[in-house]
């Protein structure tokens, strides 16, 4: 059996007893989270956060791109959110390769040359990452400056969440 | 208290008792995820993944945007995921307003014209819409054709997905 066929099954079980029918579109706690798509993070676990409070993006390294930032800016604009953390972690995939590297590896593999993805976002430092996007967020014209933005950096082999300041 | 302060205490609890600190980097189902951020899905749970067992790639709607294609090559090429998930769900956020009169409202609110994003992706029909997810990651060439690429439908009434074919 393929591993969708058996989360479909999880999911049916879920739906048995589901009782969160009448939660509103807008999030609960106004929080939006930028968070990058390792296994190793759930994220609602690890803030003590339940189905309902916030808005939860994902991606390859929890980088702001510009995907991220339209997420943020739907977030804050038409679903009301009004704080933003950004959780970057330790032993990140991201660390690990260079941008140039990973893609002449795939023009080789697959002798084809491709317009998009523009850049992978790898990254050599956690903290002077994390720093970055912050200020990516935090300078966006279309992001209010009311917003509070705060970075972290979430430790896999602890559980622990660190500020970047 | 800040929301964000309040989940950082919840973050010193989730780590005081944390045991998960030996997990491997690639995703222990080979499974990668793209679903909407939105705060009524906790994808883990209604899929009933463990922390470890999946990538998941979330943004406003579960589009495959060219920062999702980026985290699913990742995915894919660099940490082994050998299946792929695409979760819209009913009562999007994505279904109630079009690009170009978001884009006016803010002109107008911030007196500012901006760059990127270049478009916010709203949609009209979420069946379409999931296709067409599963059609741009299924066209590129990066992402080999022997990955099966499935798109689904939660429905939030109901916490059940269903296939879109």
């Amino acid at each position: 059996m393929s591993v969708t066929d058996d989360v479909l099954k999880n999911n049916q079980q879920y739906a048995r007893s589901f009782n969160l029918g009448n939660l509103p579109t807008p999030p609960a706690r106004k929080l939006a989270i930028v968070a990058c798509m390792d296994a190793r993070l759930t994220i609602e676990a690890l803030l003590g956060l339940k189905t309902g409070d916030a808005h939860i993006i994902r991606n390859a390294g929890g980088v702001v791109t510009e995907d991220a930032l339209r997420s943020l800016i739907i977030s804050h604009h038409l679903l009301g959110t009004q704080e933003f953390m950004i959780i970057n972690h330790t032993e990140c995939g991201m660390l690990t390769f260079q941008d140039a590297d990973l893609k002449e590896k795939l023009r080789h593999a697959t002798h084809t040359s491709v317009v998009a993805p523009e850049t992978f976002h790898a990254f050599s430092d956690l903290e002077t990452n994390v720093r970055e996007q912050i200020e990516k967020v935090k300078s966006h014209p279309w992001i209010p400056s009311s917003i509070p933005v705060r970075g972290f950096i979430y430790d896999v082999k602890t559980g622990s969440l660190t500020e970047v300041r």
